[in-house]
């Protein structure tokens, strides 16, 4: 949780002057987001969210993200759409920070996700996936295989510290991914952070929210990265039942291919190794006292080990009629 | 800011079965506040505010608070009013906590307090009073001149750790508080924390929240915390014309007794150390990497300081004509 800037509702107004929103009517920041500040307003023409961009946001990037929110709810996603300004711009500057305004999505995220969960999460994803394929902006993926071992050598000295063994199992795992990363997949837009907190449901229709670690990558690695934040139980075991329906949904709508599927196995491997890499970072290097809540990496060790055992995608839960050649 | 009790969108939903405000369409964690778990809520009818007491609240005085924002909202005082539950009640638990529901009360509160807030909200404090003098309910401050003492003596020993010398001062003006507190003056239903967060103006008009430390005492003293906490600038001098604006808008509503006005100085003075003494309790005893900012005793002993130099109310910016014998 956090709100890293606070904001006057003098200079709110001010910046909403380039808007054609109506008139403002409250701001509440809201204790969720680690990256960015983020508030709720309330204008005399309904609810909007705005956030102001942090250090770890690059300004370069935006212009990405707000534009792919943009093509997305114009091809029928139930994303949140950037509000352009009067003269067209749809990010603006806000004490001293970035700042963009876009539409409210209402619904609550799962804090406890089920397998209808999972199936409306694959086939939202698929959906996705699809829409951005005509997407034209492109954004490599900083957190794919060749970003890890950077981020790994700053965290490997203190890795044993967290947990003892923690460092020989993440440089086998990090050999084994380099050796074994697929060369050509089909490729696209990826939200490639898309968490239970990322989506939200509205009368059992997922939306989908906070796209700032969206990329261009191998659409099978966001199938992954789902895999590991949907499908694991609190005690830290794959649920098969929610990995077939996350599958299951997402073929649904976008086949997955016998390539992707063959690949699925150290594409969630190595989603694995990247929150647990993200995770044990933040760990290491944030402050006590500050604002950011901590998330365990451990959780993501636990998920390491089970994806070093799987041998094919079935064991995920997909199923041979799900796959298309 | 704060949140320190997550709920689940289905223990939330099951809560709100109880309520006759429509379907539950979104929920956010408000990152303001200092006692409680605070979350904006988004139903098919509109937006409502809930609250989970935690531990600092005692259980006993939340029918108080709740019947009196009741009492002040029929009388026409804007402020946020409790929904009834269908059984009638305004009090229910939700993640084990006391929980209640209150409208979401529309506007935003000033950073930078102008003069004209200060009559304004020196307005609306005159008219609670008086919208409170038939309040039945009673509920005596535990945070007047006989509580300062006992708070004192948890904070002492480390108390010039934080500024040399704060604790000699502070032992003076507590003897001299105690051999000088009024016995007698106009009493009532007091705010008693009407700091500029708990006012939000919408299009010029205050509305007060946040009645979690209302309670039975001198009205004066209410004007007092005021003073206080609006009439001070960034350098910590005391601006006349504010404190002249806030006891205009004040006795434009309910004239200041000659004794009240007597009365000024003291109660100020004692305003002041009530609040160095809570944000000294809180800085010596708040762990570090606590969701709760803590602020500065320093800026009250500033105050305190102020408060001792002054003679009458007249340095308040009190003028005859507002006294009223």
């Amino acid at each position: 949780m956090a709100v890293y800037t606070d904001i006057s509702e003098r200079e709110l107004g001010a910046f909403l002057r380039d808007y054609e929103i109506g008139e403002l009517t409250s701001y509440k920041g809201i204790a969720e987001g680690v990256e960015n500040s983020n508030y709720l307003l309330h204008t005399t023409t309904g609810p909007y969210f705005l956030t102001l961009y942090e250090k770890r946001v690059r300004l370069d990037d935006l212009p990405f993200f707000l534009g792919l929110m943009r093509h997305l709810a114009d091809k029928g996603v139930r994303c949140p759409v950037p509000i352009a300004r009067g003269d067209g711009a749809v990010l603006g500057e806000l004490a001293g920070r970035p700042a963009a305004i876009v539409s409210y999505l209402e619904g609550m995220w799962p804090r406890r996700p089920t397998a209808e969960h999972c199936r409306a999460v694959g086939a939202a994803l698929a959906a996705m996936h699809l829409a951005g394929q005509d997407f034209s902006m492109r954004r490599p993926n900083a957190l794919t295989v060749d970003g890890w071992r950077p981020l790994w050598e700053k965290a490997r000295a203190r890795a044993d510290e967290v947990e003892p063994g923690l460092a020989a199992e993440t440089e086998a795992d990090l050999d084994h991914l380099e050796a074994n990363w697929p060369a050509e997949l089909p490729s696209g837009v990826i939200h490639a952070d898309l968490f239970p907190d990322n989506v939200l449901f509205l009368a059992g229709e997922p939306g989908l929210i906070d796209f700032y670690f969206a990329c261009t990558d191998f659409l099978a690695y966001d199938i992954a990265v789902c895999l590991n934040a949907w499908c694991f139980e609190r005690d830290h075991s794959f649920n098969l039942t929610k990995g077939t329906q996350l599958l299951r949904g997402y073929a649904s709508v976008r086949p997955i291919s016998p390539a992707e599927a063959d690949a699925l196995p150290v594409l969630a491997r190595g989603a694995s190794v990247r929150f647990m890499l993200t995770r044990l970072y933040d760990w290491l290097n944030t402050p006590p006292g500050s604002l950011v809540v901590k998330k365990d990496p451990l959780e993501y060790l636990r998920r390491m080990r089970f994806h070093r055992q799987v041998r094919s995608a079935a064991e995920y839960g997909l199923s041979a009629r799900e796959t298309v050649g």
